[in-house]
């Protein structure tokens, strides 16, 4: 196994990430005083104080919604890389194109969250002004969950769509090589009592955090998500490694909207496609050349915000009773466990394991900030 | 079994549809002639002939490109529809909101085609000025194949959106009852020398078509493709036939993206949600209460048009490059199997079973129009 793998088996398999959730939670931390730490962390390592908030702020509420694999575990990976020079803690963000509802950035190999977010907040500027906003971002880094800023749009009564590619890992259909990334998309709508309705995901079958902990725990894949160096179906995680890659849901659906998702970024920005982008934990020390796509719209130019925001929270409830299946307790709409963890972990802090818990005290120190959650 | 289900397999399993493409091919119909006879049969029913025009090219369309299903197949739908008063063939398609990249039009009962023309080549005219058009339009009929409208920007050299709403046949998922339509989906993207690329789908596992044909053969299901009316995975068409459904791609997956279609159509435009769409082959004197979703990108706005399109042949021939699985003749692109169906069946004609010559034979008639192919 190659020893970035190990590296990030080991990282994510900390307890407090998603797919190790039946691992014993040891402390509840409060999300401001988490918040607060990371943000000092970042600043400890040179990263401005303004984007060190913002980052913070995406980690937490990652947390806080219970999308761990994608909170302060990353915390780690952003913190070395920014030490290996991989990512530039003082870019310098440039308009390459711009119109009233569109424009072009270059990252300028910022953090990931701080171009991920100005390129949101810009398109809902747009869209405040014109009723679209779509902006393009290239040279940025690790995106963080897809679902965060299709909310900062949803938080301002929009529609909001966020997409980024990644390195190529998944084999087009019939294809024995990886292509696509398992590139991430989320689309929310806003409601008005309601939360927001926000559809998050990436476009493989089975994800490399699966992966990871079946090759630590010496057991087999899934049937029919991963494929070997040739392109055959492969229960064995070392196939995978060794060249393999993952599938795309829905055979060639999901393989054709990994390929809509690559072109909207990568290609819409004349920046490197999926194939062209480098490992991030492999290669600490250059570039992570990630391209993302924001969109927002407002529905005041189609049905009326207002309407629309009404309209939503009856269809809401009409949805949340909609008779269940055997067995099932709750139908769910898309987005609305993570709001509700959001409320529960709001009030009751966010649970992180011992090996989380010491890495950020091992951050804190090597950032030379108190530990004081 | 209902009389409309009796009705549609009827229908959708003449021969030439795509579920049946075993069947013998008894005649090769030139597409011009093919045109020529749709539009006079469209315009005996009172159709004006310029909106004849528009419907007559997409079944064409449809038919070069393969998609038979969504072909001259449908033709009968639409004239029988007309007929009974479920089709108005002198809407007035009304512009309810519009600013310079987005409008919201009423499609006056429409023919599908008529308006989700004028819908997309509305949002093409729109980003050609701004860089983005976004148009809703509800109040129309049956779509056709979501890719033609995604077609009609990609031959204007730009990136299209193409979107409707459907009657709900898919429950949520842990659902017991259809919510969600088999919203079917586009996206397109211009090359240059290249064909261009295009998503196309829908969002269940398995189709109304697969059913039929199942139902008609008295053979099972596929497995965990369709459920009965508590929710439960059957094998028996009869169940679905009997208040059950479809399930969706990638569970959760399919579910949110089904939703997410869901709300930028009928949400978006203040209009019928799926639950509330009529089927079309059951009701054929109502209103078809569809709402389409179009969107139109340049790509002069982000990477600028031309080097957008070079750089999409260049990857296309990467992407076909692609070292390929065991077994596996061709590396696909998304809508490249159409482009090749359409070279083809242009120059050879296309493939028109008995039944359905039988079937245009009978509506030329009906129209009095003579049979011309």
């Amino acid at each position: 196994m190659p020893e970035y793998w190990q590296e990030e088996i080991a990282h994510l398999s900390l307890k407090g990430g998603r797919f190790v959730s039946e691992a014993p939670k040891e402390t509840r931390v409060d999300h401001e005083r988490l918040r607060t730490l990371c943000t000092s962390i970042l600043v400890g390592v040179r990263v401005p104080e303004a984007d060190a908030t913002v980052v913070a702020n995406l980690l937490a509420e990652a947390n806080l919604c219970g999308i761990d694999t994608h909170g302060v575990i990353r915390l780690k990976l952003y913190v070395d890389r920014i030490i290996a020079g991989g990512i530039k803690v003082e870019p310098e963000i440039q308009t390459v194109r711009e119109n009233p509802c569109t424009a072009l950035l270059d990252g300028d190999n910022c953090l990931g969250p701080v171009g991920g977010t100005q390129a949101m907040d810009l398109a809902i500027a747009k869209a405040a002004n014109t009723g679209i906003g779509m902006v393009a971002i290239r040279n940025c880094n690790h995106y963080g969950p897809a679902g965060h800023y299709a909310r900062l749009a949803t938080a301002r009564g929009m529609i909001g769509i966020s997409i980024t590619n990644t390195l190529a890992s998944m084999p087009p259909t019939g294809g024995a090589a990886p292509r696509q990334g398992n590139n991430a998309y989320s689309i929310g709508f806003p409601a008005s009592e309601e939360p927001a309705v926000v559809v998050d995901g990436a476009t493989s079958k089975a994800s490399w955090g699966k992966l990871f902990l079946c090759a630590q725990e010496g057991q087999d894949l899934p049937e029919d998500c991963y494929v070997d160096s040739a392109g055959a179906p492969t229960l064995n995680p070392q196939d995978v490694m060794d060249g393999g890659g993952l599938l795309p849901f829905a055979e060639h659906k999901g393989y054709g909207l990994a390929v809509a998702f690559e072109l909207l970024t990568g290609m819409l920005a004349a920046a490197p496609l999926d194939h062209k982008i480098p490992h991030p934990y492999k290669k600490l020390d250059v570039p992570g050349d990630n391209t993302f796509f924001m969109g927002a719209i407002d529905a005041d130019c189609f049905a009326g915000a207002d309407e629309f925001k009404r309209d939503m929270d009856e269809w809401v409830r009409f949805m949340r009773d909609t008779p269940r299946a055997p067995g099932v307790e709750r139908v769910w709409l898309p987005g609305e466990k993570e709001a509700v963890t959001r409320q529960e972990r709001f009030e009751e802090g966010i649970p992180l394991g011992e090996n989380m818990m010491q890495e950020l005290r091992e951050l804190a120190q090597q950032a030379g900030v108190q530990f004081d959650i």
